[in-house]
């Protein structure tokens, strides 16, 4: 790698403590001193957002308001505050010229979604000015500021998307993940010990493994790397800080758009798995042109991400609509539903479940090659699994069960697509 | 009280739990019912300030730059954060509208001395229009933001002189500053039981008291009290929060401004004391014009505040020129003073002392009386004291002693001008 413009991002575990933060600065000035301009994203101590977020609960009023919701981004946001802080100051123990940044001091603009706002823009001249200058530059994970001055959050795991999208905003040579994780798995090692690490995966696969819960990184920041082509590596901050920079270049797994490269891949690459989700069906809802725009439409106004949807054929001139929201959303959604919705459609009823699990294989070999959904409709159902929904894509199948079977589903996919084989590049 | 603009500055242990915060919020909420336009100052959670600047201790450089002072700002100011949207939950727990504003995005305006700002200026355009809104606004202490979008710090107990600054520029009724004592003390109770509360004091009498080290209120916001003539109570958190409102604006202790008020007060009002001091002399340096400035200046351009200063009579043209630091700034204007001003100057040396502590008497109605003074000084001769240093102005006398003796001079002094007789208003 020749000398150029770099963004590491630490997660909370790396930043756990301020020897950990030691460590994280002594990789970072590594970095510095072999010539590269280095921005740096960390996310906030780790348990530091879950107790901020505790005190806020205990005192918080019971329904939430844009008002509320405005406060506890204010409160969330002070943990990479502190972090950035503390970063600086060990870089400049490490005889480094640092500074840090808040979102809004950049700015990072966003829209006003509290909680889950969206990045519109980010400013770089004044972080230009200090690279030039010679600083180490950090700036705060999951934050930014809206266009009246308040602050707001990315939602959990939003530190990556930040990195990502500094990185894409000054056109970076590559974006490194550190993580407590060495790379992206064939699924989760602590569910399948027999997982294997992936050199590269290519950024389509990466979309799925994300957003079907593979929770390495987030999938907005995984978006955000494809729709700018920032190269992505996901990597360890648990090797020791003064590998040689060759190496720690290459070590990871690397998030590639070269087409070309997958030749030779695995039909499926992996297996993901989410149990965050429930699933709510609007029963007996009129066959008429419509209907799921005026089912979502309110969803989507209330700020609710819907994942899965399925609409079956209609009988009788009625059918079932069906889709998944975040099991936070779920009493939400269903009394919105409920009250808003099912009145005005003339529909018979909402039902709905928390206790589901969506599984996924997940491979952009599928594209061209047919069965590979049966064969894992097939493993399911020799493990007894009913399966309650399926949705397919280009490039994944998933299947939505009953969330007792999540560990056994996801263990007999992967041995049955042969994930635990050397072969796996 | 007619309804009014009030504002309210709770300190770091009325905010020490959610509990606590709870009653804040019920406590302000009685006021905003009762029909007065509410701000509210808190500070950090008690023990939060340390917590972060130990962590940041941990990681900084050993020399401080305004590089490493700046990184120390961005850390601090997030206690503050915190305590204002949780503050900020609370309220809307309470039913009122609330909104919480970081010092920047008020805007508080500062200087870029960082860890000891000064505020220029404050933009009331944002709180007012919330205030005519119906929202109770709550505002961070210590904090402000300077010219270039940087975060700054006022300093330790900074939200005093926050919260003064906000009702100065707000122009409000009163600025109630609600502590863990119930009002202001002829001395501290924790070392002399007998001391007793003062119903009132003078401005001026106040300024002298809290530079003097009673640390009820930081000597900025009594400075910035006085110059804008802002009413201001200190007064207790822990009385229940559902007393009657008229007795709460009634209780603690009234700073006035009106000289007839104390036509009948005693001669000395208190006795303060302060061991956050260490005491540094110029030996030897050559008695020619100029030389104060030619000493304080340098030490004044490194921001480091000088509280006594003496120069003495000089004898075969050279004398000595004692001042005195904060203690944490003592190490720091030894060497700038051995590096800088004795070779320049030609003097002799500089020697110094952290083991002393500052006693003061202090009253309004030593202006008219003499004797006052010496009574002072035989006090002390009696117990065996010696006294270093001794400066002087129309409304107090100060004298620098070891510091081994200071309990017993206060209880001493306390006790000759007969601060524990019930006589006292």
């Amino acid at each position: 790698m020749t000398m150029a413009l770099i963004v590491h991002k630490y997660g909370g575990t790396s930043m756990g403590s301020t020897e950990r933060i030691r460590n994280v600065a002594k990789r970072v000035a590594k970095w510095a001193r072999a010539g590269h301009q280095m921005v740096v994203v960390p996310s906030a101590m780790s348990g530091e957002t879950n107790r901020l977020l505790g005190l806020a609960k205990d005192l918080a009023p019971a329904t939430q308001t844009p008002a509320s919701l405005r406060e506890l981004d204010a409160i969330a946001c002070t943990g990479e505050q502190v972090s950035v802080g503390l970063l600086a100051l060990a870089l400049q123990s490490e005889g480094m010229e640092a500074v840090s940044y808040s979102g809004w001091q950049v700015p990072v603009k966003t829209n006003s979604a509290y909680t889950k706002a969206r990045i519109e823009s980010i400013d770089d001249a004044r972080v230009r000015a200090d690279l030039a200058a010679g600083k180490v530059v950090v700036i705060t994970g999951f934050q930014g500021v809206d266009g009246d001055n308040n602050i707001t959050t990315l939602g959990r795991g939003g530190s990556d998307t930040s990195a990502v999208a500094v990185a894409a905003a000054m056109k970076a040579a590559e974006c490194l993940i550190y993580t407590d994780v060495d790379g992206v798995y064939t699924t989760d090692p602590r569910i399948v010990p027999e997982a294997k690490r992936l050199s590269t995966i290519s950024f389509e696969e990466m979309l799925e493994m994300a957003s079907l819960g593979s929770k390495v990184l987030q999938i907005r920041s995984v978006e955000f790397a494809g729709k700018y082509r920032v190269p992505l590596r996901v990597l360890s901050s648990f090797t020791n800080w003064d590998i040689p920079i060759e190496d720690e270049a290459k070590s990871g797994t690397l998030i590639t758009f070269e087409e070309d490269e997958k030749m030779e891949r695995a039909l499926v690459s992996g297996i993901a798995f989410n149990r965050d989700e429930a699933k709510i069906t609007v029963v007996g809802v009129p066959d008429k042109p419509g209907i799921a725009y005026q089912i979502l439409g309110p969803v989507a106004d209330a700020n609710i991400d819907v994942d899965v949807i399925l609409q079956n054929v209609s009988h009788a001139g009625r059918t079932d609509f069906s889709f998944t929201v975040n099991r936070n959303d779920y009493t939400r959604t269903v009394e919105l539903l409920k009250t808003k919705v099912v009145p005005a459609l003339g529909a018979a009823d909402v039902v709905g479940d928390t206790r589901i699990c969506k599984v996924s294989i997940v491979g952009i070999g599928m594209r061209s090659h047919v069965g590979v959904a049966s064969k894992m409709f097939r493993c399911l159902s020799e493990e007894g699994i009913n399966i309650q929904m399926i949705t397919t894509s280009e490039i994944k199948t998933s299947v939505v069960i009953d969330e007792k079977y999540m560990e056994l589903a996801v263990r007999a996919l992967h041995r049955a697509f042969e994930l635990d084989q050397p072969a796996q590049v």
